[in-house]
């Protein structure tokens, strides 16, 4: 069994992943350390993209229940002799982990793993397509803070087209009953869905979830001057006060504070989940490496 | 105790790595978990040459074992700032490893390091010398395939100037009954062995184990032309059907999949022992560490 | 609570820690496995200036007590997309490991994590301004080899300007009774502290501490012909014979032999502690590690 998009859980996986999740929550920050599920268990982090706090929280994870987690990095690796990721996929899965969790720049990578080794995948975000994990920790985060997801409006706003935090998220949150709302600048919003403004997309949210938005698009696309995409695009305290009165704003990280969000906002204790997202995010992938090896 | 060539191994001492190997690589398989025998023990994973495959066996090894492996990166090093490899061994040694693992571009650099360090040693590949682990699971894949080793034709081919893979395997396999054939390209043969042709060596083989060539060799020496290679020196259809008629096909990885061998060739399940290999790799490097450390 | 600085270490708990690793050390030597004190505790190591030695010797530290150690390095990191230190420790803690291991090249910045983080900050070295850990190694390793570190003479010789090493040290050996000599080339002394020499300062020395030169200060200040640093601010035998009859010799690591050391002092089993130092570190390491954690 994989773990390779939203589509693929039902929706009774979806709720006990996310009630697990607020277990572990729980149990980690009472010092309560967890039964050892995966003792001898073995995890690949295969990252051929670097993320810092992707690779961190599946590490972290693993260890917490007893896992050995062994890296990889696409630096170190045959991959720069020329090999193919299906012949990287097979190597690794004959060596016979117990998970392999991938990050890759392409759309469809780890699915290309989970066809050729017998190993448990885990797709931790694959170019523009998905990021599972990142949905399950949002929507667990929203469910500690708010108490229920079921018809909420969340908007998400940024580069929505090249997005698999969004992707992920617009399948996920109204699976739970939410209202999606996703806005960005014209440039990078994908066709065929409703063009709303960033404005309007917050104006009566319960959730305003900000995307990163990459440097290059500044650069190319949408003017760099200093100020001027939070202006245009960004979460601002003006943007936020249209917000529903008790809105709570997420960010998946890195943030480009002053750029996609005020730096206030991003630090406000009572709006900003964004350490909740990343405390949650250990406890969504424990969740995960439970459902799928224990 | 150290592994650092196959000359320093007794033929009692190979014959029980490899029997060893084959009853871990069905614990495995069976999902029978070892003991921990290497309980508490650290492995220091010392890579001055990058190497996927063989660095992520040699810590799935470990861990399967209750070992932790600690990975030192050449890259993240002293190395950087000039200090020697006495110096580096030195150092490496007083923080009293159980055993280091060192893969390295210069001929007996392992050896080096084993002249100033309690802790076992075990080359993971050296320059042009030896890389004895890929030996010896080598002989264990074959053994496990065709049930014995004894009397068989066994065809290395390929760069065996400056192979480690063929230098360890050709003072392996004929200790264990074996008849070795190396051919190559003449520019990449050593002097003072008999000059076969590639196709020669294939002739009547029960093995045709294909070396990766270095594409900068290519380029330099032999064309570059799309299937150039693979028509003069590689394993086509065409020579694997003048082998022994259940000849089997190898490979010690990263393969260039139409240079040095045939695409269909190396994913034929009848044919193909090229995943078993990997698979039985962590076998054997768990049979090497448990007779150097348990 | 951290370990920044020696000066946030009461005269107890520096006793307690130095006895503390004589011990581990001994169950070392003696293949006593201590217990497993930091069971189920998780360690990040967080180098955003590479180094092998202490790098590797907080994670064998870790893994001897039974944590684990998860390794993040800035080269695959969030750093290069631009994130902030407080935002990467924000986010680093958020995960809730025990104990978080810095080095960084900016003086202060684990006093910055430590601001944001819950887990205990340990300093493994900060810019120019200490670098508590290799310091109590030090003064563990004098107490170990001359029985006491009252009452002795310790000169430090080289870039005291920039060594975060002579700044710690300068800091701890005086609390434990020790007189403390500083030399080096003029421009690298900082201002305000007496101006020695350093053949004034071996001149009688029990302990003679050499510290690492840049190369590039070489080529930039300090003339890179051959031998001309060791022959005017290097531990050479003439300078080494002026000091205590039975002085030993110290070294952080990595060293440039024949730059600031003989090279033939450095191998001196009778004289150099240099090996000893690094031993000693894991031990302290060791101790450090279950201060905080256990």
């Amino acid at each position: 069994m994989d773990l390779l998009s939203i589509d693929s859980l039902s929706d009774a996986r979806i709720a006990a992943l996310i009630d697990r999740a607020q277990i572990l929550f729980d149990d980690d920050r009472s010092a309560t350390k967890p039964v050892k599920s995966l003792d001898r268990k073995i995890v690949f982090n295969v990252f051929f993209e670097n993320s810092t706090r992707t690779a961190m929280s599946f590490a972290t994870a693993a260890h917490r229940l007893g896992a050995s987690a062994i890296s990889f990095s696409a630096d170190h690796s045959s991959v720069k002799k020329g090999e193919s990721l299906e012949d990287t996929a097979a190597t690794l899965g004959a060596m016979r982990p117990d998970a392999i969790v991938v990050r890759h720049r392409d759309n469809g990578a780890p699915a290309r793993f989970a066809d050729i080794v017998d190993a448990a995948v885990i797709n931790a975000g694959d170019g523009t397509n998905e990021h599972p994990t990142q949905a399950l920790l949002d929507a667990a985060t929203i469910q500690r803070r708010l108490g229920r997801i079921e018809g909420l409006k969340v908007a998400i706003c940024g580069d929505i087209q090249h997005s698999r935090v969004a992707r992920s998220n617009a399948k996920l949150l109204p699976r739970l009953g939410a209202e999606i709302r996703l806005a960005g600048p014209p440039e990078l919003m994908p066709e065929g869905i409703p063009q709303l403004s960033v404005g309007e997309a917050i104006a009566g949210a319960d959730v305003v979830m900000m995307l990163r938005v990459q440097r290059e698009r500044l650069e190319d696309d949408l003017g760099d001057a200093p100020g001027e995409y939070l202006a245009r695009y960004g979460l601002t305290a003006d943007r936020l006060a249209t917000a529903a009165p008790d809105a709570v704003v997420m960010h998946p990280g890195p943030m480009n504070r002053g750029v996609e969000i005020d730096s206030a906002i991003a630090d406000d204790p009572e709006r900003s989940l964004i350490r909740l997202q990343v405390e949650m995010g250990v406890a969504v992938r424990m969740a995960c490496l439970e459902m799928l090896l224990a």
